[in-house]
């Protein structure tokens, strides 16, 4: 094991994410040959679009997390490939679908499903990979998978709603946010995690605590996510910033903003992102009164708090490389804010 | 026997779908109240959106099938309630969804969904609806359900899409037509008939007669569909005429009447369907069009043709009322067109 870390210490520029990566190689090669494979229909545009998005350099963050607690857990099947491929067919849905919401350009630095192909075929390709999901996981038999993931996929849809209720909406509390993310975007990653310890048909206490470490997470993820769309560092990413502020959704910079803001800053607040009334300077306004605030600072001090639970939900495991893989992949997903 | 069959004849102003509803009276009120009781959340917009177009006054046909092919089997427990929504919701979340690729305005003579709350909405729940529709599977807990119902739903997509790629494309062969309608509505109807006997454990030979019939059934309503779509009697259903052929929808009135036409009349279909360069004597045009070649009528035809295999295929079932219901539901999908 010292000659691993030794390798690791080396190559200073690999991510936690490559490491886990290398990890499974040979599981992740599956899954994408997986992919691939059930994304064929005789539709030619099917496997066009959905190619598109899914080949469009995704981390395969998600289905990693399958593959990777899996590993923790001791699996030595094969389950956890079909498994951790109707997650991402899941995620690559909810994508699909997020392009029609947010009638957003940019996805990953490329032109978007939706804006190549329209709203209608995004919405039905997106309804193929969801189906297509739910028959590999009928394939695989479990019906434990089935309910995590057929309640996640209900609890994503509901977030979403909720998150399109607060668009706008500069009254929305933390808790609300907190609420829209844990919905929209961790509940996945905790049954990601969590069906990693079911495939290995681990006890109830490792299934939960890798469910809360998927839970946390993702939440921290979300977080970081969002106060990217306000930093400089998201254009190095490929990504655009000021697409939230664009379109007046209300994440966790902004409700702190917004609420230690004085009168005249909710003025601005509101007639930027209720009435979408904004001019060309008012995006570097909104920056520096996050700065003002400590907005985007104490964003990413949430992430902190939510990572270290998620930290302590493997403290029920041994010690391993892939428990430590996991222990730095939370720092990383924190980290990308800076 | 006998009584009932006056009783009947008596009340000629009574459709076999309601005769239909009348047999499974109380399977079809259960039904209603567990479709309203799952289609709860604590996001108010979700159950708001879903009622409006479930309460929209529905006729409730494909769950009807299930009851009734439930009780055609003998089936004498509860489950197929359970299933019977399942079908429904996933019928409603493809009408949500079609509501985004139609961008139509009516849906059933209320406005729908979409105009009323947006594209984002009726995306994300239809979404919901259709990961409730898998957590009520799994509940119910049969794999060979899950198989039929998930299978059902990614032909589902995938004939949406097919018909996406036909539309405005007058090169449509009847031969596509019918895979599209196969794939988007028979699917469906096919899979609602098959799990009533999957449910009453019935053996294969009668699993595969329902898949049948609700296959045949499917093809020959949405085959009338279309022709209502270029009818008068139409708007006796509090539906508007002439939807498809603003949108350059390819049916199969006018493959037929594209493939008999002559030149002049194919530039006419070419330039109203393809370029939808059309004036306000196009639609009166285009039936006239039909009329000469017998288009709607010989649509009607080839209805009767799918409605005498789904006839066939209950051949195998002894004489009962709900067979002969089932018998009488032929008729009455294609006599909707008179």
């Amino acid at each position: 094991m010292g000659v691993v870390i030794n390798l690791d210490e080396d190559r200073t520029k690999v991510s936690p994410l490559e490491t886990l990566g290398n990890h499974v190689a040979n599981d992740l090669k599956a899954v994408n040959a997986l992919i691939l494979r059930r994304m064929e229909s005789d539709v030619d545009l099917v496997p066009q679009l959905a190619g598109h998005i899914i080949a469009a350099g995704g981390k395969r963050l998600r289905p990693l997390l399958t593959l990777g607690a899996a590993k923790l857990c001791g699996y030595r099947g094969e389950r956890q490939v079909s498994l951790a491929t109707c997650v991402e067919f899941i995620h690559t849905a909810t994508l699909l679908h997020d392009d029609v919401v947010d009638e957003s350009n940019l996805r990953r630095g490329q032109e978007s499903a939706n804006a190549l192909w329209g709203n209608q075929a995004s919405v039905l390709v997106g309804d193929f990979l969801f189906s297509r999901s739910f028959e590999l996981m009928v394939e695989d038999g479990s019906l434990d998978v089935l309910r995590i993931l057929s309640h996640a996929s209900s609890v994503i849809a509901e977030g979403e709603v909720l998150q399109l209720m607060t668009t706008n909406d500069t009254q929305t509390s933390e808790d609300t946010y907190l609420e829209v993310i844990k919905a929209k975007t961790a509940q996945l990653f905790a049954a990601a995690c969590q069906i990693g310890a079911v495939v290995a048909d681990r006890p109830p206490v490792e299934e939960t605590a890798l469910k809360s470490y998927g839970m946390n997470l993702g939440i921290a993820f979300q977080l970081i996510d969002d106060v990217l769309d306000y930093s400089a560092k998201q254009a190095t990413l490929g990504k655009s910033i000021g697409d939230d502020f664009k379109e007046g959704k209300i994440s966790l910079p902004v409700v702190l903003a917004f609420r230690r803001g004085d009168e005249k800053e909710r003025t601005f607040w509101r007639r930027t992102l209720e009435e979408l009334d904004q001019t060309d300077d008012d995006f570097s306004h909104a920056l520096s009164l996050m700065e003002r605030h400590g907005a985007l600072k104490d964003s990413v001090e949430r992430a902190r708090h939510y990572g270290s639970i998620a930290r302590d939900s493997l403290g029920i495991f041994k010690e391993s490389e892939i428990k430590s893989v996991f222990e730095d992949l939370i720092d990383f997903c924190i980290e990308r804010a800076y």
